[in-house]
């Protein structure tokens, strides 16, 4: 069983910094053993944090070409950084999994002539981050899930499946970052009943909403205390919920177009009208997420299948209100974090990105590409 | 000796269609022989020439994310169609180099917040490519080029020096596509010594004029006939010889934004406000470029050095007023076209990108990543 190093990058929905990963791999892809070495965020500069924060389709192509190289350079900066805490060299890394940065994610379609394309747009360019790190890199995950026939989302199932799957228990993965998504892995360990998709929101409302009414004093809701001081109100919380994404069935996949600025003010909008204290309205954006999250496991997991565990990870689990609602509304499955299962809940997407670029280092050749490259499930 | 049979893509700043080139390639790179198996243009359809052909700063971010999709699918199915047409199979081919289109190309720098950000942007992504034609695919040569320190152009040379470079004869090799470029190839061999740069236009204007003023009934000025109808007036050469690119010194590099559209269009209105013929305008655009390229060499490069031959590739050689122009303004070297020395005119570009393409597969790992990427000189 030979093993590598490798390194993953992700810069989420959040727009806020890059999550690195160095892990050792081993076994066979997919059926690997993952051990993180080192985990590390490294913020965005106020800058270019404040550049990032408007909607996809916003961006001029100037920024887009700007922004693919800025944050190419700043991903590499982030790489070297994380091998010099952990004393590695860039000649001991096989491989960098590097998400990039999403300003848009439109797998249902853009309308572009006479054809609707499906597509998704990931910025912070690999050829970039090769040359400046001098270790090979693969990019753009998203765009060969779509061109594959996939959502282009979420991609961590295989990795879930790799890390998670079990022969006695169905398991579910929820991971809760900006967005979030669950992998559901039916037990006995079967890679075609692999499952996976994105619930709705994760913290993406809940953080827009703390930045925007602090004035951008805090960022989020530390240790959900905001939320716990508050009152939720239970109309601004089915408005929320009538949002059509949240009724459609999987696989779907969704993003800051649908849930980020635009949408959290408009619910800003309406609560402030009503006179809301801050802290109500972080209670009913965390409780409207709590129901979104556990309102689409039931739906579309727990209907058709007993769940053994839940296993949550993502900057979700440090927000006791969404744990505790989480745990009080799906009372039938045992709600385990990450850390329960040997797996850390702050670095796991940054790690499937490690696999999934040594996984791609794999793949290429021949006739079976199309099959291999549809990751998302 | 082993060979591998590679693939090249290019679409050029005229943003008409792709050109795909099969090469078998042997030797120790870059020392290596390059023999052209089949090499084919195809043309976008209509609806899509349409939407490329406007500045590269008016895109917005949804027709960048469907242009990377959509050039993506059209790359890879003329990969299939030209493997088609030489009966390979995609598991004959090591690599596809693909260039991409381009629509952004500043080495100056692009301000964006506190930072001037050197910068290019192709579209045309290789994930979709490598997912839809099975074969591994390097693309962003000019971003890692950038990111190495160089100008992101002209990236040629390195593949001139490999194919021309003569240990007895001094060689310029001059492309002559919607831009011009030269690669300078001192005799003697020596990879230190090879320079390179973008001349100014090459077809840009000619094609542009003939289209806008054909009412896009034809596309280029076919055998030159329209010049040769008409007079050249010397004011407006001179106007259009004033442009600041064509005196900055080497390295450098141009594209699109400086001679495609908004300056060809100025030059056209003011010769119309003084009545000139169609025939008469193509004339002087015709003549402004014969004087960019022939004096860019002379200033440039017979300055310096004794030439012994100038060998003319790319859509340029077609044009019979352009070789004459040429040959009667630089008497003192032998004009050759690349069929002379045994390469081919309409195809070198793509071939060009098949080797780079095989370079890139060997550099990859280590310190010497920087030094190696940089490519343009």
């Amino acid at each position: 069983m030979k093993s590598v190093i490798a390194c993953g990058l992700i810069s989420g929905t959040s727009r806020d910094g890059v999550d690195v990963a160095i892990v050792e791999i081993s076994g066979r892809y997919p059926h690997c053993r993952i051990k993180l070495i080192h985990g590390e965020t490294i913020p965005f500069p106020r800058w270019l944090r404040r550049r990032l924060l408007k909607p996809g389709d916003e961006f001029t192509a100037l920024e887009i070409a700007a922004l693919n190289f800025v944050l190419g350079e700043f991903f590499a900066q982030a790489v070297l950084k994380a091998l010099a805490a952990c004393r590695l060299k860039p000649q001991d890394i096989a491989v960098i999994g590097n998400h990039g940065q999403t300003l848009l994610h439109r797998p249902g379609g853009i309308r572009f002539g006479p054809r609707k394309v499906r597509a998704t747009l990931q910025v912070g360019s690999g050829a970039v981050i090769e040359v400046l790190t001098g270790i090979p890199t693969v990019s753009d995950f998203r765009s060969a899930d779509i061109a594959a026939g996939g959502e282009g989302a979420p991609l961590v199932p295989i990795f879930d499946f790799a890390i998670l799957a079990s022969r006695t228990k169905t398991r579910v993965a929820l991971n809760i970052g900006g967005i979030s998504n669950v992998t559901v892995l039916p037990k006995g360990r079967d890679i075609t009943k692999v499952e996976g998709f994105d619930c709705g929101p994760g913290n993406c409302m809940i953080d827009f909403a703390v930045r925007y009414l602090t004035g951008g004093r805090k960022s989020y809701d530390v240790g959900g205390r905001l939320a716990q001081k508050g009152k939720p109100d239970a109309d601004e919380i089915s408005r929320i919920l009538s949002h059509p994404y949240l009724d459609r069935k999987p696989p779907k996949s969704t993003g800051w177009n649908e849930f980020g600025e635009h949408f959290t003010l408009r619910s800003i909008r309406r609560m402030q009208k009503r006179g809301m204290s801050i802290a109500d309205m972080i209670s009913t954006l965390t409780q409207a997420t709590v129901e979104a999250i556990a309102g689409s496991i039931r739906r579309f997991v727990l209907r058709r299948m007993a769940v053994d565990e839940i296993i949550v990870t993502g900057g979700g689990v440090h927000n006791p209100v969404i744990m505790a609602g989480l745990a009080q509304r799906l009372p039938e499955c045992r709600l385990l974090r990450g850390e329960d299962v040997g797996i850390s809940s702050d670095w796991k997407e940054a790690c499937a990105f490690a696999f999934l670029g040594v996984g791609a280092k794999k793949l290429h050749r021949g006739v079976g590409a199309k099959k291999l490259h549809r990751v998302s499930r």
